[in-house]
């Protein structure tokens, strides 16, 4: 109905995380009529992305370097590494601008039913990297969910005695109403009270 | 925290309507990890789109030529034109399938508040198109707001007595629920009500 390049990159935007084929046809609407200021700067951002893009050999955080600026940082080195299951955590953990350490990005869970073992993830590396680089603390940031939990298990056992290891809290979120908690996240801060 | 490039192309990807800074990461990462597949094409399918993509200049649709196809088919040109606010609301009517005239898009509703009067909308070439494609009857498809309305009154106003004006029927939607809809809605479906 409006050309196939148009359709083209309707079909292509509709393959985004969060947006469907309406939402797609909206976007692509919106660029079109923002050509200068929005489509042709996104179409040479995604290009050089596509180009410089890379995933950090140490930690495997994205992004243009093939050691990314945390592990390349020297105040970064602090002997801790936070566990997180994908980018998009470490990300968000930077966000929170609170933890000085490096990361290390395992690339997933352990999942029997996918069929997914240690070996798919980036355990072995981590075990190379808690000795090169003088690791004293673990500290587990994986997704409270069962394959998150059985990850966090498996990954404890095979590290029990190298390092210290921890995990974060788990309780009732900054600003959160408990009438809107789940039983399990409101039974989780009840038996890790604090005494004032 | 993740290179320049990589940052710039969120901040882009989070001004497209439907997309948020936290939508906008998640795409992007889906877009890295996808960069054969997804990234690198959807750059040139934007590229392309920034060069080809224009408005037709005798409806106001968005396609690749200076007249689109709706209005180069001959098999279009049944003496009725259907009128809509934008292109979005164009192709949910060709979606539909069931229109065989044409369209013409008028870019907006008239707009005290806003300022916006019909000088600013494509008012002035529909009167054009009326005698030169030798129209018969003008369907308005406007949205069903106060600011749709008015601008249908006025297009009313202006074609009177030339040719047969006709809107979209209001009523109940297909596969809605009485309990669903709003009073207006009802009451719309009520006066309108068929004999079976």
């Amino acid at each position: 109905m409006s050309g196939n390049e148009i359709d083209n990159l309707i079909d292509l935007m509709a393959k985004l995380p969060g947006l469907g084929p309406r939402s797609a046809r909206r976007a692509v609407l919106h660029l079109i009529r923002k050509r200068a200021l929005l489509l042709t700067p996104l179409a040479d951002a995604m290009q050089e992305v596509a180009v410089t893009a890379r995933e950090c050999l140490n930690c495997g955080n994205v992004g243009t370097s093939d050691i990314c600026d945390i592990c390349s940082s020297e105040k970064r080195a602090t002997g801790e590494i936070c566990i997180v299951e994908d980018v998009a955590d470490l990300w968000a953990m930077e966000r929170a601008n609170v933890f000085k350490g490096r990361y290390h990005v395992l690339g997933g869970t352990l999942s029997a039913l996918d069929g997914i073992g240690p070996e798919d993830l980036a355990i072995p590396r981590l075990i190379d990297r808690i000795e090169a680089e003088g690791v004293t603390e673990v500290i587990l940031a994986l997704n409270a969910t069962v394959d998150g939990q059985t990850t966090a298990h498996y990954i404890a056992d095979q590290l029990e005695d190298r390092v210290r290891l921890t995990s974060l809290a788990q309780g009732v979120p900054i600003g959160g109403e408990l009438d809107y908690l789940d039983e399990g996240t409101i039974s989780a801060a009840l038996s890790a009270r604090k005494t004032l």
